[in-house]
Parts: C-alpha cells; structure tokens; sequence
C-alpha cells in the first residue's frame, strides 16, 4: 500500500488554475513584446547563485529574506531580485556585451518574507535596465515612461499616470537647507498624506529642523500643478544648490522627450512627492499608480543610478531601470476584480466525434490546426451532455460533432457554445468564421 | 572602499548571452506555440515545494540529487522534475480542473548532479501530459508523436525519428517466457548496439535465461523493417499472453491515428528497442532522435503511465506525456553546430541622431515604432565610427542617421548594415521595406 501525503504547495507561493494562468501569461507576454519592441535584449540568469555574490552588498532586510543553504561545500542562494544577478551578469560578460547594454529580464526571484495576503515568496519581476559604460546620457530616463506607458495602454488602462522625480532635486533642496539626515526627513514628509501638514511640521521640528527650514520644506512639497506650473515653482525657490539645478535641467530635459515621444500629457506628471529607494537611486524617480484603484499603489517603478557594479568592479556603470512585479500586480488586478474573470480560451473548438468516426474526426482536427485552429479532440467514451459540458468548463466557444453524414457531405455542423446557434459550415468556411 | 567580490556563476549553470538567448527564446516559444495550438493549458508551479511532498514517493537518486533546506520550521526542496508537480497540482486542484486534463508546463527544475558538459543543474523542461480521471483513451497517446512531428519541424528539422513502443508488449513477452526478471534482462538488452549479439545473449544465459528463451529475445529484439512489417512479425510470434495482445493492439491503433494525422511516415516508427524508464510507463513509450546527429541522443521522450498520483490519492490517474529538456537540447544543437551562429536580431533599425536632432530623432522613433518597428535610439555621445559599430556589434540589420537635412525633407537613409546600400525613403516606405 501506497502511503498517501496530502498534496500542497507551501505558504506564500502562488499558483493559478489554468483559467487565470492563461490572463497571466498573456500579461507577461504583453510585457515581454513590448519590452522587445523598444530594443531590449533578453537574458536569462540562474535562480541560484553563490552567496557571496549575491550578497556582496550585504544589508538587513535582504540577508534575513533569502533562501540560503549549503550543498556539498558551495554555499548557494536563491536571488532575491534581478538587479543584483545583473549587476553580476554586466561585470562577469563585459568584454562580450555592447554598451549602453539595453537588457529585459523576466524571472522569478525568492524572498522568505512572512506570509500574508498579497505578499508572495516567489514571485515574477519583469525588468528593463539601460547600463552605460563609464557615462549614460538623460535620454535614456526619458524611454522608461515611455515602455512603462504602452505596456500599462496595451493592457488595457486609460487611466495611469506615471509620477517622474529626480533625486539631485530633493537633495540639493535639503543640502541648500543644511540638513544633513535627509533620510529621516524624507521619511518625516512621506507622511505628508496620511497625517497632514502640521503634524509633518511638528515632526520635523522635533528632528531638529528649524521653524523655517521646515516652512520651506512644506512650501517645496506642497508644489504641485501641471509639469510647466512646478518647474516654475522650482525656479521660484531660487535656490543656488547645483545639484538641484542639475536634477531640475534633467527633469525638464525628460518631460521634453517624454513629449517628443507621444506619451499622452495625461498618463505622466512631475511628482515631488516620489523619493524611492532612498540610498539606491541618484537621479531620476518613477512610480506608475492606477487613478481608479489609488490602493493598489505603484505597478510599476524604478529610477536612475550611478553605479549598478561597485561590488564587482571599479568601473562606473550608470543605469536607468524599472521594474513590474508582475505576481503582486496580477493577484491586485484580480482581488480588484479589474481583471475580469474573463472567459477565455486557447482552444477554438472541441471536435466530438460519434463512435465509428475517429479516424475521421482526426483527419477533421489536422486539416483545421494545419489551417491555424486551435483543437482539442474529445477522445474518451462518455454520455454526448458530458462532452458537451467538457467544452463550456473549459470555456471552448465551438464544438462540432463528427458523424457519418458530415464526413460524407464535408459539411460540418459548428456549435457555438454560448448561444447555441448552429451552422452548417466546410472547412475553409469554419476557418473564415474562427479567424 | 567598496570591497570587490568576483562575479561568477555556480558551475553547472547554463547562461547565455543575449544573441544565444534570442535563439534559445526562439525555440521556446517554438515549443510553447504548438503546445497550445494542440489545446494543452499553461501551469506554472512554485520551483520550492515541501520536501515531504516532492519525496513522497522517496528513491535513491532523486533525493541524493535534490537540493533540499530548511527556512523556520519547514523543510523545503526545490522541483527536479515537472511530473511530481503536474501529480500534485492534479490531485490538490482536482476538483476544479475537467478531465481528461491536458497541460503544458514549461519551467526550470533543479538537480545537484555531478558538474559534467552538457549536464546542468539547472535546466528547463518543456512538458505535455494528458491525464484522464480513472481512464484514458489510446487516442491521447496517438496525439504525442504528433506534436513532436510539428515541433521538430517548425524548429527546421526534416530528418527526425519519434521511435514507438509498447511497455505491454515487452512485458507479455518476457512473461510467456516466464522470465521473472524482467529490467535486468531490459538492461542486458539495451545494450545490443554497444556489445552485439553474442555479447548480450552470454550475458542473457549468465543471468540464468535459457539458451532457447535468450534465441526467442534474440529473435524479438531483431525485428526490424516497416511499422507493417513489425506488426506481421509480432504476430508470427504466436505469443498468447494477453498483456502482449493488449500492447501490440494499441500500437496498431496509434500507428493508424499518427497516419490519419498526417505525419509524414519517414518521421515515426515503431522501434522494440526503445523501453525507457523501466518502472514508471506501462504502455506507450517515445524516443525522439535526429538522423544526422546519432550522437545528441534523444531529444524528446515519454509514454504512457497507468497511474500519475498514488502517493497523493486513492483515485486512479492515468496519463501520457512527453518532455523535452529544451536545456541540454539546446546546448547540444549548438555544440554540434546545428544551431548556426545566425546572427539574429529583435531589432530592425538603429536611429542615430546628430547632435541637434534629437527631438527629431525621437519622434522618427517613435512614428516607426507606432507601425511596429523596433527600434533602439543611440543615446550617447560618441565619434560616428563608434556608433555604426554598436549597431554591428548587436547584429542590428539597419540604421538612419537623422540629420538637419532629413528632418527638412522627411526622406530618411535607411543604411543596410550588411551590404552598406543607402536608400532615401518616408517613413512609409522604410515600414514597406522592413516587413
């Protein structure tokens, strides 16, 4: 006897019934077309790597998160995101790659994080990353939106909006103001939301920020308006700070080829609030947030950086990137219930075919799959109700039956699933009518 | 001083550069393409399971081989096949999926074997089963060769053998024999090609098979010629066991529905050599060779099980699938040269930009990537030589320079990188040229 163990998947890993996974590949797919489209080139790396490269960095949180064990003598780690094997990946095959090094990575990565609803432990990152060897012009900042846009229209959103920033801007502001813990103060004013202006500023005085300091620093974050109306603002805090005219110029470099480009004026917006990834990013910032669904927050962000490498290598490699973190989103859009729950299908037709008719019935499914239908063919014996029922659970829109008299007449009668209506149809006339 | 870490992978890991990523890729969704033109569904499984489900059914290599850890309290294992969790996904989601069950997967699994050429631990598997709920027709088995015929195929192979068998009929024959032991005289057997006959029927005799019993496997294992041919010398053995009877008739009937198919009779035969995976199928089994190239060994497999999850359920799975390990296969296709060294590229045209074109450049970019054009601008700034060697480096096929002159009168020259010809044309044009 056979000892029997009850079959499930751990906490915190997702997976989806073949209806769902079918709207899931199609979004992954959607992603992947256009990262293609705008020039990037796919790698693939391993989910496993050697632990002192992965966490050359070190830090924290990460090291906590990861997957870690040992076999044989190789102390091995699961990766956690597709930067870090980036990073590697650039340094480890410099010679061989072309810079600006345009890539897209599609992967899932592992983080033992606690489980909880919406928080995955595997789950896909869909990634694009521009690497310039030694320098990378601005330019490139301003392509991000741009993919980010036609994949979040092609997936069918109207409204989004993608909120842009720069670094230099919020810290040439603070270094005009002389405040030196600019972390805490960030952390202080990203609050601004949730707990409002006057208690920001409460906070900020008891973290040592003058009165004044800290009536500029409301004036800076309370500006907002089309792009044109903040830099204005921008320009009218007069501030002297050379980074922050830097970042300010870039930005402003940025919405104009944002614009060059086509993207709708709706879809992108100058958004001071954005500070991201706080020791990470140096210059530009993104975040991409639904307008109708404010509490799925960001789908998808990333930014500019000055060295993708320095735990490899003493060259500078600056880069621009984001990031879709595609499970999170897809499980969001389906608790939203934004994703409806669609019927779809791969399958164009299920052919039945009567008791003596198989060979007939297979000659029926290769004509019309040489033709471009996609077919299952019923192949088990059971009742005509089930194997009608076989296609409505799998959402199949058509079946036809295969008898004596349509393999003599060469007409066949195709069903179709929802309404019911039947129609007496040749081959090519069935392929007219599927395409 | 950021501490440097040397950038490299585990041994064992396949990675590839991008131009053998985009042919690796392409072969992917060669595969992917026509396992859902053939109505199979997409899975995707988390690559960690619990160990204590991944080992249910226990056994020597698999568990020395997997790589198995500890995060909290749990014991976990990353996947080393698509099978354990097609039977576990099956018998968890049982009651939401219709059967019979067809699904594809396509996905890493991980094995930690001894690092060897051609050998990765880290590979991934391209799987289709069909698994019917206490029973399966023979017509599923009939439709496996199928989909191997379109997939080798489309991947530009004309000279394939899918080689067919029967586990039944080996097993009833070696039962009317009364040999008892069966895979060990399988084994002896398999060896035929290596050691010739003299060899094997010695070692037959050594592992106590009589000398008329060794002529008779002798005999069997001879038959050779057309698939009717076989059929008639299966026959002419007169053999009254009723496992053989069952074996010989299903082999029949899939020979007869792979001809209905349509494919093409140089690439499928039945061959009683092949026994594959001497205790998993129980009837029909494939083996997948390229003609030209003996020495890459199968390069698709698989069969018939009676049942796919009995350490997971009482209910009775039976199933056929195929594999193919799209890693080593890959691999090998391009160490044997078969893969050619095309150079292959997802983009058609590098737009360069002079220096004050670059407003100009963009909307060029973006007008051609509108109509489906894939383009990379160059971004950076650089000598002319240097730019034009970015679009060979990368293998790009085309590039525009756009300059004052171009933007004035809209023509644009379209530089074939290849042959060096220049032709001035709209924007209309190049999109004509380019399709």
């Amino acid at each position: 006897m056979t000892q029997i163990v009850k079959p499930s998947t751990l906490p915190g890993f997702m997976e989806l019934l073949p209806q769902d996974q079918i709207l899931f590949n199609e979004m992954l797919d959607t992603i992947r077309r256009n990262y293609e489209k705008h020039g990037f080139l796919p790698i693939d790396t391993p989910a496993i790597e050697k632990s002192e490269v992965l966490l050359a960095k070190g830090g924290g949180e990460t090291e906590k998160q990861i997957y870690r064990f040992q076999k044989g003598d190789t102390d091995m780690s699961l990766r956690f995101d597709l930067t870090v094997p980036l990073a590697r990946y650039t340094v480890e095959h410099f010679h061989e790659l072309s810079f600006p090094f345009r890539r897209y990575h599609i992967g899932k990565v592992y983080r033992g994080e606690k489980a909880q609803k919406g928080r995955f432990r595997e789950f896909y990152q869909c990634d694009i990353d521009v690497i310039g060897n030694e320098k990378l012009a601005i330019e490139n900042d301003a392509e991000m939106p741009v993919v980010i846009y036609h994949i979040f229209k092609e997936l069918g959103f109207d409204n989004f909006t993608i909120r842009l920033n720069n670094r230099k801007i919020l810290n040439g502001f603070y270094s005009e103001l002389q405040i030196e813990d600019t972390v805490s103060v960030l952390r202080t004013v990203d609050k601004i939301d949730k707990i409002g202006k006057a208690a920001v500023k409460k906070e900020l005085e008891e973290n040592g920020v003058s009165s004044e300091a800290a009536d500029r620093i409301l004036e800076f974050i309370s500006i907002d308006g089309s792009n044109k109306e903040i830099f204005e603002a921008l320009e009218g805090l007069n501030v002297a700070d050379e980074k922050f005219n830097e970042g300010l110029l870039e930005l402003k470099k940025i919405v104009e080829f944002i614009e060059a480009y086509g993207v709708d004026e709706k879809n992108y917006k100058v958004d001071l609030k954005i500070a991201r990834g706080l020791d990470y990013y140096t210059g530009t910032v993104y975040e991409t947030t639904l307008d109708d669904y404010p509490k799925v927050g960001s789908v998808c962000s990333g930014g500019r950086y000055d060295n993708l490498a320095n735990n490899y290598t003493d060259k500078k490699l600056p880069g621009v990137g984001i990031s879709i973190g595609l499970s999170r989103l897809f499980y969001q859009l389906n608790e939203a219930k934004i994703i409806e729950a669609e019927k779809k299908s791969l399958v164009d037709v299920l052919v039945i075919p009567m008791d003596d008719q198989m060979i007939d019935a297979i000659k029926l499914v290769s004509e019309l799959r040489e033709k471009g239908v996609s077919i299952v063919l019923y192949t088990e014996q059971a009742k005509m109700g089930k194997k009608f029922k076989y296609a409505d659970n799998l959402d199949i829109p058509y079946t036809i039956v295969v008898g004596e008299e349509e393999v003599k007449t060469k007409k066949y009668a195709l069903k179709n699933m929802t309404t019911g209506d039947q129609e007496e149809l040749s081959v090519d006339e069935i392929v007219e009518k599927l395409k």
